[in-house]
């Protein structure tokens, strides 16, 4: 089984926005057992679609294609389909009276061009976008492969595959399994690494394949195993893997893409504690973090972005004589943070940042980068110091994440 | 000039990583007046690398490959292409002293992998890396077509297409110029602006094209001409584009990159003004928003994520009686948040979002999506109703930029 992803969009080409629709729909396809072999962005241009259209389809038996369905000119998507499956458009009534709500829902009035996203080919099996205005397209060729089109905007484009797209796909072939398990490592360079694990890798059976992927200060190594049948090949991957595991004990710092905030919102979730955050430098990123998920309001309390030193001492009870005499980023600071934000919100748990985002602001003792970070528990108040980068928003996101870190790993203890 | 970029990796098609490579090689080439047609994404295998490679060598001048350069036995770019182009492999001293000096810099020993990175087909031209140990490859087809090879490591990429690619593309080839210019509207749906703007967009010449790009609660105009000769064109669009702006001037809220929290961020900052949030359903978003920007600290006084009501009550002040009357989710409880935080922080303005991000706590009154924004003056709280869709992360995202936007407009009125 063999997928191609399709964007559609000049945006892309001239590289105003960065393609994170392929991404995802990437990773849905391959965790149902469909192998993606091409990914490709093109603009919006009919020949182009339909050259690339039949060129994916004569390697593949699936093809999703994102974007073009908006309901303006340069969107051609719909019409360059229907020409291309030789189909007329049909007038599709549910649609037109699902956008026609969404709109007035809006205080928009429904005009030519709002009805001009419920016609669709007359062809296709349509794909009811509740979350936007552009409705998904599902075609079938005569030798039994899928087209399946997509509207760009990326939460109306997961919510179509999760809801849609997948399950038909899983009712309509008969999927095999793709198992990748991935190791992250830290502490040894890509090629030292490989010299380490050389005899392992040497040894791996043909079906097994190993990839390394660098990145700053980490090493993730992913072993894959594609169109799996029976459990055989899966234990024999999580046996290699335990092997891989245990040459480099001493270098794993985790495995797959579980993101700290997460396990985070897991664990205060199922010990029913709750959590309150204190921000400087972070400016409210550190609150966005757990309260992007879903289901966040039943331990998140509140945060405090007490970005100027009187926001400390007022909404925080920080001594203004510890901020005259160690700094706003001190260890003393960020403690009496974590502190003040436990007593003031009440909660189990919380975090706190100060330090300096930069670019202005650095000192020789205290450069750009420096961040104190302190967590408040019931029993204990802990707290350290990160160099977190040299750039503003690499500043905010590794402190970020790095407070994250540190609460995890305390209610893992 | 049309170019093709081809970006190599496993990881790219299982959705584990997302390709920003491919984003600011489009841009760079774009910039220059190269037009890239196709951007492309394969795995780590010598067969489709070759097949894709010859297919772009069809239609574009200017083919850029990433990825596959590492010292490993999945990287398998740099033999591939060596075999392509009919060529032997050659030890390059330089890189091989440069790989060595980075090894020995980092404590690292230089074994045979990192000699295999000195390894480069006879025929290309060495593009030195300083930055990795993965050199750069410049090859030239008979047909003076351009191949380019480059590490898929995201900033060594970065310099040679800046330091090395471009300055030869540009004495390689008579290049034309590609001129884009984006108007950034907000507060007219993609339907509604483009109904307004039909009759402007219709009269525009052929050589313009305009593209929308919608995202939460913004529509993007760009206007495009590609390989403009001479100054008349570049003259032609500047004029179509002070056309465009004058037929929706409300909604105008900036140029190319720039964002109402940009615009936000000036006026506060030029008028000495304070700033403070209050945030129930965007739960730090806004203040993150504003603390992004450098100099954020000379406005942004504080930030209170209530999530909680009793937060609401005891950090804000709001009554709790006004909560249990008409809900969190309320004009009146709105108002409060921001009178509360102005009264908590004495900042002059202060903005308060409240709703129901989802995806539980919807009713029939008030949907999943339902926002109040409030935001409390020197002289007067001014409150609105907004529905801001469906998605847990569309309702935060379209929130806040409707709350910097309320914010925005009251200190142009």
């Amino acid at each position: 089984m063999q997928a191609t992803v399709i964007t559609i969009g000049d945006e892309i080409l001239i590289g105003q926005i960065v393609d994170t629709n392929s991404v995802s729909i990437a990773r849905r396809l391959n965790e149902a057992g469909i192998v993606v072999h091409e990914k490709c962005s093109i603009g919006d241009d009919a020949d182009e679609i339909v050259r690339t259209l039949d060129r994916a389809l004569a390697a593949s038996q699936v093809v999703v294609l994102t974007g073009g369905l908006g309901p303006t000119k340069d969107d051609i998507t719909k019409k360059t389909l229907a020409r291309r499956f030789g189909s007329a458009m049909r007038y599709d009534e549910a649609v037109a009276l699902h956008v026609e709500r969404m709109m007035t829902s809006r205080g928009i009035s429904f005009n030519a061009l709002n009805r001009s996203q419920a016609e669709v080919p007359a062809c296709c099996k349509v794909l009811f976008n509740r979350h936007g205005t552009a409705p998904g397209m599902w075609f079938e060729t005569a030798d039994d492969r899928v087209v399946v089109s997509l509207p760009g905007v990326p939460f109306e484009m997961e919510h179509l595959m999760e809801e849609e797209v997948m399950p038909r796909l899983k009712a309509h072939f008969a999927l095999r399994q793709i198992v990748h398990r991935t190791l992250i490592t830290s502490g040894l360079a890509e090629s030292v690494l490989a010299e380490r694990i050389a005899p392992w890798e040497e040894a791996l059976p043909d079906y097994l394949k190993l990839a390394y992927l660098p990145s700053a200060g980490i090493v993730r190594l992913r072993l894959s195993a594609y169109e799996v049948d029976g459990e055989r090949i899966g234990r024999e991957i999580e046996a290699r893997f335990d092997e891989l595991q245990r040459l480099i004990p001493a270098y794993v710092v985790g495995f797959e893409t579980a993101t700290v905030e997460a396990q985070a919102h897991r664990l205060l979730t199922e010990r029913r504690a709750t959590l309150a955050v204190a921000e400087s430098c972070t400016g409210g990123r550190l609150a966005a973090k757990f309260t992007a998920q879903a289901g966040a309001s039943a331990y998140f309390l509140a945060g405090l972005v007490t970005y100027a030193d009187e926001a400390k001492t007022h909404l925080l009870g920080v001594d203004a004589e510890a901020i005259r005499r160690h700094g706003a980023v001190s260890e003393e600071v960020a403690r009496q943070m974590a502190e003040g934000a436990r007593r003031a919100t009440g909660a189990d748990y919380a975090l706190a940042t100060t330090g300096i985002a930069g670019p202005a602001g650095g000192t020789p003792e205290k450069p750009v980068g420096t961040v104190w970070i302190a967590l408040a528990t019931p029993t204990r108040t802990i707290a350290v110091r990160q160099a977190c980068g040299t750039d503003r928003g690499q500043v905010i996101d590794r402190a970020t994440i790095h407070a994250v870190r540190m609460l995890r790993d305390e209610l893992q203890r």
